[in-house]
């Protein structure tokens, strides 16, 4: 760190993003990438115009893209923003609701951002324990006078909360709001998305990376009232409002109106996701009932550590972290049905103590 | 604003971008976008296995982009980080090197973001007149005890200062971060990378919007020595480390490798710049001498705001500031050659009191 560097973020501890290894043959299976490329309406709407037409600054009210989601969801437009892929919807909200004053309360086993921006940000952390089962108490969430963030499914656990465990949270916490990041809503579990027009602390965030095989399109939405996306693209405006590039933007478009693509490709992630589980709980892995596109692991017969290390040199990367509470754990991402089969096998050989 | 608004920043004024129209017969002159298309290795770089590669996250580190880049300007790819335009380059590294106690120092008439970013940053704005012919006096930059962005060639003025007056501003200022923001250089004037490896306290922002013909991809550079350029990827990876979507990462790469490209483009602008600026000093307006892709006038016999007025009813859209000091100015972005004439025939009109 320089000397120059401002005391105020002298602590700051970046997020440690999966690993992107560039080229190579290698099965990843790290970061929950849809195994399946995007729509062939994306391809279709990445033209020679379209690139040519690069050399002009791309919409920053993202218009059009905002017309089309609106659509999509039954909102307004007015009750959607876009952003630089989700991390980018959730810090510009984190930034507009919390501060020194206002904490920011978020599941202790979840996604690993959420405490840098609340640092980033000089906001005090409250991280909340998951129940042994790694479920969540929504009653843990009522009363608590913070900003709340929780990610429905969580991850790395894959559990989901019912929307109606939602609406208690939002009722219980009227002065604040109630951030429900829906990244892997696709995959299972109910969207809160119905509740925006009954409730005014609630932001929905989603994202292109996952269901909608973008995620190196860096596309995200902030769904809300209108009051509350105004607040968060006031933040927006007030740091980069040209930050959705016009490709990006086509591309949004076109995947969100292929319904039909987005949908078949969930329904083979989901089927991929049963047959694996059921291979892993027969090879006597515990397994989360996931609702998203990863898988969450265990085995009692060998450390996480070792299971990953044995991948990693057979070519499978995977993730795990070393936090205590899930460190024999492994988070898996669904490939396709022919990357599993390969990682069954090359599971069940480790764990037989084959050598690769 | 709803009542969750943190009160830190309830007294945010968000930038104003240039008006972006979406379509229709205008010729849009105020963005000082380039009137070129890309490169046509551009069209090459985004094809169809780029676009089906979407599903997959695009490299946070960007090295390959970085690589590209530190051969391009005879630096290390540590001395690189790429941003979400140079906008973003900018608010991160003003985010790492101010705050209450650091206040941020421009010139009083420049790139109307940095007031914003300092408010957002709760850093106290100090802005420094330039003199009364719009060009700025070095020495009021010396000894500041203030973090110090300046604009060379600065905008709207479209005038330099020479890399031998940055380099006493740098010398005065050893404790403080000195902010280059070198958004139109290749039109004119000297860069400071050359200046990178003597000064610890140098940063050259760049941008690909202008030059380099790709404003909707939005890609900026941030060009410093290795430290501070790991400071300012520190607060980077602490907000949004996936924030260069894959496509722009391979058009960055390529617009940069295709230098005669980018020359020719530059040269032809420049060129019509000259063509215009003399056009209108005939029409008896005052013209700065840019160093810029855009020309800044004004007239006597008319105010600014009526010509800006009847050029956009005939068409036209150009930019002007309320600001009392500019208020009479005209910054027109340098379009073709075609484009420019039909505009010096328009201001003709306008000036001779033709109606449209």
């Amino acid at each position: 760190m320089s000397r120059f560097f401002t005391k105020r973020l002298s602590q700051l501890d970046p997020y440690i993003p999966g690993e992107q290894p560039q080229g190579g043959r290698i099965i990843k299976l790290n970061t929950n990438e849809n195994p399946y490329p995007p729509s062939p309406a994306v391809l279709a709407a990445l033209d020679k115009a379209a690139i040519e037409n690069l050399r002009l600054y791309n919409d920053p009210d993202c218009l059009r893209f905002r017309q089309v989601a609106a659509e999509h969801f039954g909102l307004t437009e007015n009750q959607v923003m876009i952003g630089n892929g989700s991390d980018e919807n959730l810090v510009f909200a984190l930034r507009a609701f919390c501060d020194e004053q206002t904490p920011l309360a978020f599941p202790d086993i979840t996604y690993g951002f959420y405490p840098v921006w609340a640092k980033l940000l000089c906001a005090p952390a409250k991280p909340i324990p998951l129940k042994s089962d790694f479920t969540i108490d929504p009653t843990d969430y009522h009363n608590l006078n913070c900003t709340i963030v929780i990610a429905n499914p969580n991850a790395p656990t894959g559990l989901v909360l019912s929307r109606a465990d939602i609406e208690g949270i939002l009722q219980t916490n009227p002065n604040n709001v109630v951030i429900i990041d829906e990244a892997y809503i696709d995959f299972g579990g109910e969207s809160c998305v119905p509740l925006i027009d009954r409730y005014d602390n609630l932001i929905v965030v989603q994202t292109y990376s996952k269901s909608r095989n973008l995620a190196g399109a860096r596309i995200g939405l902030t769904l809300a009232c209108e009051t509350l996306v105004a607040d968060v693209n006031r933040v927006r405006n007030s740091v980069n409002p040209y930050d959705i590039n016009s490709l990006s933007q086509l591309a949004g478009i076109a995947a969100l109106q292929d319904t039909a693509y987005t949908a078949e490709c969930v329904r083979r992630i989901a089927d991929t996701r049963t047959a694996t589980t059921a291979a892993l709980r027969e090879l006597g892995f515990e397994v989360t009932d996931s609702n998203t596109n990863f898988i969450f692991a265990q085995t009692d017969a060998m450390p996480g550590k070792q299971i990953f290390d044995a991948l990693r040199s057979r070519g499978f990367i995977v993730r795990r972290w070393d936090n205590p509470r899930i460190a024999n754990w492994l988070r898996i991402s669904v490939g396709t049905d022919e990357e599993m089969q390969l990682l069954v096998q090359a599971i069940t050989a480790i764990v037989k103590g084959e050598t690769a």
